[in-house]
């Protein structure tokens, strides 16, 4: 569950629920991660949050530095084998990898995941998700080399890039840039106050006030990426857009778009 | 010829020397309005930039308000008439379309385009050129409602909508809430220093340093942009993405982006 940051926390907090009622309601126990922010408030905050949406039991991982993950690995993997939803707090993406690439406490995430244990991630946390993160960039429009850094992340999927506050800064020509370099993957451009669901069906759904941006360059039949040196920009034809509100439902499969069915009742997220 | 903004005036001059050699370069009379800009220097800033390209004669017509533009029709059209190229500064579009709406002067000036007189336009000048023209909008990744504020620019061609400044802010949701309403025009996001030149054959070409980004929307299977209502954000689907750097081209007539040729000699503009 990838989320664009800046998730209501005040209203009917719709994403933070949904996340809630995918890791079991009353009967969840959640694993907070406020690791990629520097600020101390992050694990608090969401501790607060999630009980006041009745999660059964709350812990809060807070991770100073790398030698402290080392540390207590154990703890945590314990922790991990018994939670039913994971969470990660916005911040900077690279903090997470630093410090949590190579650990056994990520061998266990996924691992749980892999069984069918939510792991959802805000803003930076998102970012994370995927085995190709995007660790920064340049904005703008424009695609070129030096526009995106890539770098392994926590690997969840190898099938989408999550680019998250997509809305606030230009980020198009980072997330072309990404899939020029190889067109496997989807791009998710996540905005604010929405997520995208990927489901055991290898289905994307949105939940959520605005929009999920998806970027599917796989019959793209030009780009120059491989050829351009220096800072000449690049092109890239053929992209496939698509803009998915709630209730809208992403095959990765298939690569095809599906409208919400009449009614505007969401679809099921499938655990299979 | 829609140029992004900010285009070089100081180095090769690029875009600016494409302009008048299209113009006819030394034997070229430019006529140039610097009437979207609100700054006194605008006018004779370009006219020295076209003086140092060897333009050979520069008329500047800067119109303060509606009132002089009405008085000074016959003035203008005689200058429009005898002109080579046609210049439009940046500034805010609606100030154009306020000021010279409805005038002879832009009778004229579609007239002479149509005679095969190249236009130019940066900035709120690019946006200004074509017939559904970007008066404003909110950023954002998020169509929607209020997005967008379509108003009547100056009609060169119904086949193209451009928003300029592209880069600068996240403008991506406003122009496909703009397709959504009626995909026929293809949506054009003009990086600054760069221009998309659309000649005679209905053909797009790129110059200078960044991208073009087109959107063709014309095949997108599904938008809600008919049924929601307020401020909740619409769906659509299938949006056809191409980044044009220079050299490339596109066909408006079969929708198709085509590569640079071997050599990376850019296509030659056909004036019919």
């Amino acid at each position: 569950m990838a989320i664009g940051g800046a998730e209501d926390k005040k209203g009917d907090k719709r994403i933070l629920k949904r996340f809630v009622d995918e890791a079991g309601g009353p009967e969840s126990t959640v694993v907070v991660f406020p690791t990629a922010s520097e600020q101390k408030e992050a694990g608090p905050m969401y501790a607060r949050l999630f009980d006041s949406l009745e999660v059964n039991e709350i812990h809060v991982v807070d991770l100073v530095d790398r030698q402290t993950a080392l540390d207590q690995e154990d703890r945590v993997v314990e922790l991990l084998e018994q939670c039913t939803g994971i969470f990660f707090a916005g911040g900077n993406q690279l903090r997470l990898t630093t410090l949590l690439g190579g650990t056994r406490i990520l061998t266990a995430l996924r691992r749980r995941h892999a069984e069918g244990v939510i792991v959802a991630g805000t803003s930076a946390g998102a970012a994370l998700l995927s085995e190709h993160m995007i660790a920064f960039g340049e904005s703008g429009l424009t695609p070129g080399h030096g526009k995106v850094t890539l770098v392994p992340g926590m690997g969840l999927t190898n099938k989408v890039i999550v680019d998250q506050h997509f809305r606030q800064r230009d980020r198009l020509g980072r997330l072309v840039s990404a899939l020029a370099y190889n067109p496997f993957p989807v791009g998710l451009g996540v905005d604010e106050d929405t997520a995208a669901i990927l489901d055991a069906a290898d289905r994307i759904h949105v939940v959520g006030k605005r929009s999920v941006v998806v970027l599917d360059a796989n019959r793209s039949p030009f780009t120059n990426a491989d050829s351009v040196v220096g800072s000449t920009p690049f092109a890239m034809f053929g992209i496939t857009l698509h803009v998915l509100t709630e209730g809208c439902v992403f095959e990765l499969e298939t690569r095809r778009a599906l409208a919400p069915p009449p009614g505007g009742a969401a679809p099921i997220v499938d655990d299979e």
